[in-house]
C-alpha cells in the first residue's frame, strides 16, 4: 500500500529508555513473512498505567488488561502484542488464548503473569492462533534489545502505511528523563477512552497512581480528540511503562506531564496522518460554546461529517456543510452569533457569509495539506479542538476489501 | 447522473386528490433550463400539518413554516418549493426572501399569507434570488393542474436520480379516501424530526390537530428511521395537506393512519434507494434491547458506520464490524447474549461465530441488492428498525464536487 502523503519524512530517532527492551518476530498469525508479534520487557522497578476502549464489545486482551492495570507493584513487567487478529468477539476461547499467552510469557521470561499485558489487533471474530505466538516466545526472549523500538512499531501495524513513534527528553531534579512511544492505528478510529494500540516508555520514577492520573487526564485531550471515521475499535489500548531508571522523581511533576502530553499528542496526530485514504490533515477548533462538552460535540460533528470530509477531499471551501454539522450536533447554537473561518480566512459571521469573504482565497487555502476549520459559537467560553482527515476514494478502496 | 440501481422501475401512477392542483416552472434559481419551482394549491376546507428538522441552523423557510403550522383554519392554502438554493444560513435576507415570496403568492393566488408554506432546497449560504421565483408566479397560477404531481416531484429534485411518489386508497364510512405524496432526498439524510422535503396530500376530512398527531407519530417510525450518511439537513420539511373533499371523517381513524404510514414508509424507503452512490438497500433490525431507545441507538450505530457501509459495498459478510458498531453505540450489550444474522443466516451467537455459519452462504447473500442485518441483544424487548444504504465511490464522487 502507498505510504500516506501525510506521513513524516522518516521514523524519528527515539532515545533508548533504560530498563526497556524489545523483540519482534514473524509468527504467521494471519500473514506469512511479516513481523506480527512484539515483546517489550520492563525491568524491576517499573510502574505501568493504561487506558482502554469503552466499547461494550471490547476484546478479551482489553478485558484482561483492565483487570490487571490497577494493581500496584514495581516488579518486572512485559507487554506482548500481535497484529493480524484482534481476539475480539471470540467467546470464552478468546479469554483462554489470553491466559495461555500470559502464562507462557511468564514461564519464558520469569515475569509474574499478573504483570503481563497483551494486546491483539486485526480481524474481529476469528480464533487467535495463540500456539503460533507461544511457539516464538523463546526466540523473542533471547533477542530482546534496548534499541528495538522501531521494529516494534512496525510489528504492530495493520492497515497503517507508516510506523509511528515520538519522544521527549526533559530534566527533572537535575536528572535527564526520557520518554519514547509507539502507536498503530489508521481506521476504526474514534477513540472513546484510549485508542488504537499505543505503548509509551519512560525512565521516569513515578508511582503507578501518579502515572495513571497523568495518563488518564492526557488521554482526554489527545487520543480522545482524534477521529478518522467515527468508528470505535474493540481493541483500543494505551499502556505506559515507567522504569524509574533515571532516578528522577516525576510524581506530580508538571514538566513531565507536559513532555508526556507532547509525546501522546504527536502519536495521536500521526494516527490521523495515517487515516485510511487520508490526503489532508484537519484541525477543527471550536470556541465560544456554552461549555466544553458542547464545544467537543460540535467539533466531532464537523470532524465526523461525511459531507464535510468529502468536501475537504474535493478541496471545496464548502462552509455550508460546516453550518449543517453545527446545526445537527445537538449543541446550543445561534445562527447569528456563529462565525466560521478556514485558516485565517473569515468565511461566515453574523448569520451569513462574511462581507470580506473571497471564494478564490478560500479555494486556494483548501488546496493545502494541513487545514484548520475554526468555529466560534459566540455564546460563552467552552472550547475543544479535534483532529481528523478527509474522506476519499482511498477509504472506500481499503474498507470495501480489507477484512478487519 | 445515472439513475440509482435501487430505483423503482417507473414513477407510480398516483391518484388525483380532489382539492389539490400543481404547477411547475423553470425559474433559473441556480441552473438554467430545468424546472425548479413547484406550486401546490389546496382548496377551501383543507387542513395542513407538518414536521421539520430540529437542526439548530435550520433554514429561513423552515422557521417560517414552524411559525405557521400550528394555526387552525380550513381556508385555501398553498405550498411553494424551489430547488437549487436552500435559503439556509442567509441571515436576515433569508427571512425577507421568505416573506416576499409568501406575500407574492398571496397576491397572485388570493390565499392568506399565513396559509402559505415555502421550502427551499439546494446550496447553503447563498442569497435566494427570490425575484426569479416571484416573476414566475402568474405563470404558475395560470397552469395549475390536478394531474401535475409527477412534474412537481421532478421540480423539487437536487442530487436525486429519480422522482419519488407513493399513494394509498382506502374506504372510510363507505367513502373512498385517497392519499398521494412526493419526496426529494438523496444526501444529507439523517432525519431528526422530519426529513428532506416531503409533501403528502389526501382528500380525507380530518381536523388539523388530529392530522398533526398522526403525522408526528408516524414520522418517528418512518422518516426518522432512515439514514444515508448521518448528516442532518438544515431544510428537512414534511407537509401534509388534507382537503376534506372525500367527506370521509378520518379523525382518529386507524385505517387512515395505516394508509398514511404506508405512504410515508414508501417515500422514506425511496429516499434511501436514492441515497447518494447507493448500490444496496439495507434494513437494520434490532431486537432484544433493554428498551426501544437503546435498540434505535444500536440500529443507527450500525447504519451510520462507515466501516459497515463500506463492507456492504464490497459485498463482504464482515460481521465483525457489526459487532464493533454494537460496541460503540453506547447501548447496553453483552457479548455472550448478542446474536447477529444476515438475512436468514445466523452469523454469530453466544459470544462468537455460530457453529452453523457458512462464509460461502453469507458471501452469496451479500451479493443481493436488498439486505437485512438482524441483531438481537438478548436482554429485553426493546426493538427498532432503520433503513440505510451502502457507502461507495459514488458517494465520494458526488460530494467531493457538488456544492450543497
Amino acid at each position: 500500500m502507498a505510504i500516506s502523503p501525510l506521513a513524516p519524512a522518516a521514523f524519528p530517532s527515539l532515545p533508548v529508555i533504560d530498563g526497556v527492551r524489545f523483540a519482534t518476530v514473524a509468527a504467521g498469525v494471519r500473514y506469512k513473512g511479516r513481523t506480527d508479534v512484539m515483546l517489550a520487557e520492563l525491568a524491576e522497578g517499573s510502574t505501568v498505567a493504561g487506558t482502554f476502549t469503552r466499547s461494550a464489545t471490547r476484546s478479551a486482551p482489553v478485558r484482561d488488561c483492565e483487570a490487571k492495570i490497577g494493581q500496584d507493584g514495581t516488579g518486572p513487567a512485559a507487554i506482548l502484542v500481535n497484529s493480524g487478529n484482534s481476539n475480539a468477539f471470540t467467546g470464552g476461547a478468546g479469554e483462554r488464548s489470553v491466559a495461555e499467552i500470559a502464562a507462557a510469557v511468564a514461564r519464558v521470561t520469569g515475569t509474574d503473569a499478573a504483570r503481563i499485558f497483551t494486546s491483539s489487533t486485526g480481524v474481529i471474530g476469528e480464533p487467535l492462533p495463540h500456539d503460533r505466538i507461544i511457539a516464538k516466545l523463546e526466540e523473542l526472549n533471547s533477542t530482546l534489545d534496548a534499541g528495538g523500538i522501531e521494529a516494534a512499531a512496525r510489528a504492530i501495524m495493520t492497515t497503517d502505511t507508516f510506523p509511528k513513534g515520538a519522544s521527549a527528553e526533559i530534566t527533572v531534579d537535575g536528572k535527564p528523563v526520557k520518554i519514547a512511544g509507539i502507536a498503530k492505528g489508521s481506521g476504526m478510529i474514534a477513540p472513546d477512552m484510549a485508542t488504537m494500540l499505543v505503548y509509551i516508555f519512560t525512565d521516569a520514577k513515578i508511582s503507578r497512581a501518579a502515572l495513571q492520573d497523568v495518563v488518564s487526564r492526557l488521554t482526554d485531550v489527545t487520543f480522545n480528540c482524534i477521529t478518522v471515521d467515527s468508528d470505535t475499535s474493540t481493541s483500543d489500548t494505551l499502556l505506559v511503562g515507567a522504569t524509574g531508571a533515571s532516578a528522577a522523581n516525576c510524581d506530580g511533576n508538571a514538566e513531565f506531564e507536559a513532555a508526556m502530553k507532547s509525546v501522546m499528542m504527536d502519536l495521536a496526530h500521526q494516527v490521523v496522518r495515517d487515516g485510511e485514504g487520508a490526503t489532508k490533515f484537519v484541525e477543527v477548533a471550536v470556541t465560544g460554546a456554552r461549555n466544553n462538552a458542547d464545544a467537543h460535540r460540535v467539533a466531532l460533528a464537523i470532524a465526523n461529517s461525511p459531507l464535510v470530509k468529502t468536501a475537504i477531499a474535493g478541496e471545496d471551501a464548502n462552509w455550508g456543510r460546516v453550518v449543517m454539522a453545527v446545526g445537527k450536533s445537538g449543541a446550543e447554537a445561534d445562527r447569528d452569533r456563529l462565525s466560521i473561518r478556514f485558516g485565517d480566512i473569515t468565511v461566515a459571521e453574523n448569520g451569513w457569509v462574511s462581507p470580506s469573504y473571497s471564494e478564490e482565497a478560500a479555494s486556494a487555502y483548501m488546496k493545502g495539506q494541513e487545514l484548520v476549520i475554526g468555529v466560534d459559537l459566540g455564546l460563552a467560553d467552552g472550547a475543544s479542538t479535534v483532529w481528523t482527515c478527509d474522506l476519499t476514494h482511498g477509504y472506500i478502496d481499503i474498507n470495501a476489501d480489507y477484512r478487519s
